[in-house]
């Protein structure tokens, strides 16, 4: 399959949809979403959950109560909004060796999940009307935080190997206003779970630095690699430019504490984030930060327990590659991820996957419509799946379901 | 003592300060403060941190291991952006117990600390230019969240009672644009320690329900009275009135959690703050809002736990008000609050107390000049002193030494 040439428009003002606009589709998008995911007996490849049985739950309770008995009331005080300086040491060392990323804890602000750093960054960064380069289709996370902004999107397509650079160049070429950001997720994007090539990560840096635009590299699932090769990140190749990066526990150890971190090579910017974070919640919990810290530092650290992860995903992968090829219709096309949590699926043409959800719903299992990961561009006939959040036999029967779904709908039954 | 009559000025769009001029200075500030506090040896009365000793350690780590074991997975996983149900409905009764507060847990919000529900509020319903109504001073935190939307500040004095009305009335009255929200902090107010009386609480839900104005009731410190009659909520007390209303376990359990709460009446305003906490940070922590929970619903709960915690806070602004009334030269006065952790205190005239903090420095003590929390006026003479985190020896050191400062600083040394 290949997704080349779709999803870049030329810049286009009358194109671009303001933020009450776009949340109010979305937010309806997504109650409906919910509303099919928690009927009973659903399979939801819906969510973009972790495996719950994998967390680490006894070793995260004593990091926990290690961090009460040693080090109580400061876990219980406020504390800086930079975030505890160990856990800043450990991000820099750990970016250090499994990204080759150089940064000081001084560059690493600690922030209660990346939602909050698009939040910032987009807050410090975006007056109403500025522009952001975004990957078409773009995680639906950042829109909504951009959007609350005002910011508008310079959308730029993507194929199997990533944005498209021909494209980004083309467009920036023409742009009349210079964008204020490139935002992307390299590895295993959500939602399309397509990593950006090596060749297309220098590329991407070069247009950049040429037009003076920085990249916020959004990371997420780096560490979530179950075939290829690690590519290095966007931030260790452009060591000239000033990007930022972002990364977070969610994926690597558990969401529910809410730790991530955006590292800012640029000084002034580091420094106008921290007074924005203060204003926004003051600093991340004393408590859950210290807690990732005493997991993170504990011998073999937060790896060792990805190791143990990597397996189960990458087999849940395979098997809704496998149940895909098995059962869906011809006409349908999906990527295949090297890692991550997700997969894209193309319907044919007439398929509208909103109104397919109303179908599946009937039998009982769930995805994410692609529609609202689209910028400026309606495009009907696309969906993510999640392939984290479910066991091999549920994928199956899943998978079973969906292609039945796809097939009554194109049979006529709306 | 009395601050009558001081801090309310007429609507004058010269005189509104905006967003980014007000960070910038308060920033330097804070800095400046900062840099005080951290050198060694020094007696803070500062900051605003509720005492470590005094924090619930090892029932919380109970609390924490409880829900790790019972409900491990759960804690650790991502949840719904409202919050976590069973803590909404506990806040839902402990407000009903506690303040005669009549909500349903459908107009609970859990959020990561007060100061994000500043953020949201301001989000929601502040477009640039928008008028606040506040107490003046007013808390500092506020003003920063509110600044950050590029609102403009009606202010209005306040004396012993808190608020003035009268004022209030002839602003709003001569006022040619409606201010979008009243916000206050009717007990033991921050910065000023002062308690709006009760015909006073009446009378500004008279006048704000009279021009249609809601009213934002932050009432982090109102469980922390050491003296005098509990006073009724403005919320309670304005029954048909859609107030916003917060509060937080940050000083009757510890801050470190980044746990509190907004109660939304008017069901719109509700659905709208939803969604922009969604794109700001997703949900509070799935841990901490359940160790709350966790600890919040053993026998006796969080008030037994308060009932340990007032005699100390008692006796230590009993002590700071005896040291100044022996310490401190003539011409110098001060509030008498009736709980919460901080004394307003104005100093003759003459004395500029950012510079009196140079000063004081040396003698190591410090505190917080009192201008950043004066909003459209320039007052030079007034500071808060914390009283909850030092002991009563270090109190009476402190306030002995801010004695010899400012005898200091008026005989001409600067």
């Amino acid at each position: 399959m290949s997704f080349a040439a779709q999803g870049t428009h030329k810049i286009d003002r009358s194109a671009f949809r303001f933020a009450e606009r776009m949340n109010g589709l979305k937010a309806s998008a997504i109650r409906e979403i919910l509303k099919v995911t928690e009927m009973p007996d659903v399979i939801s490849f819906a969510g973009g959950l972790p495996a719950p049985e994998l967390f680490p739950v006894e070793q995260f309770a004593r990091a926990c109560q290690e961090v009460l008995t040693e080090d109580g009331p400061a876990a219980l005080q406020y504390s800086v909004t930079e975030g505890y300086l160990p856990l800043r040491q450990w991000v820099s060392d750990y970016l250090h060796e499994t990204n080759h990323i150089e940064c000081t804890p001084d560059q690493v602000l600690i922030i209660s999940g990346s939602q909050q750093g698009l939040d910032l960054i987009g807050k410090v960064l975006l007056d109403p009307g500025d522009l952001v380069i975004i990957e078409n289709p773009a995680y639906l996370g950042a829109i909504q935080a951009f959007d609350a902004y005002q910011a508008r999107y310079v959308n730029v397509g993507t194929d199997d190997e990533g944005i498209l650079t021909d494209d980004l160049a083309r467009v920036l070429a023409q742009a009349k206003k210079l964008p204020k950001l490139l935002y992307l997720v390299p590895n295993f994007q959500n939602p399309s779970g397509i990593t950006l090539s090596l060749p297309r990560r220098k590329q991407v840096i070069a247009i950049c630095a040429e037009h003076g635009i920085p990249i916020f590299e959004d990371d997420p699932y780096g560490r979530l690699r179950y075939s290829g090769d690690h590519l290095p990140s966007i931030t260790a190749l452009a060591s000239g430019l000033n990007c930022i990066y972002m990364s977070t526990v969610s994926k690597t150890i558990a969401p529910g504490m809410r730790v991530a971190w955006l590292v800012m090579q640029d000084r002034a910017l580091y420094e106008k984030v921290v007074p924005a974070k203060q204003a926004a919640d003051l600093h991340t919990s004393s408590l859950t930060q210290r807690a990732v810290y005493a997991y993170a530092r504990r011998p073999g650290g937060v790896e060792a327990h990805v190791k143990t992860m990597l397996p189960v995903y990458a087999r849940r992968r395979d098997v809704m590659l496998k149940s895909l090829e098995e059962f869906m219709p011809e006409g349908c096309s999906w990527t295949r991820p090297q890692g991550g949590l997700f997969l894209w699926a193309r319907m044919p043409d007439s398929v509208d996957t909103q109104e397919l959800l109303a179908l599946a719903a009937r039998l009982k299992v769930a995805f994410v419509p692609g529609a609202p990961f689209w910028v400026n561009c309606d495009v009907r006939n696309t969906m993510r799946l999640n392939f984290s959040n479910a066991s091999d036999d549920m994928i199956v029967e899943g998978i079973r379901r969906l292609g039945d779904v796809v097939e009554a709908y194109m049979a006529g039954a709306r």
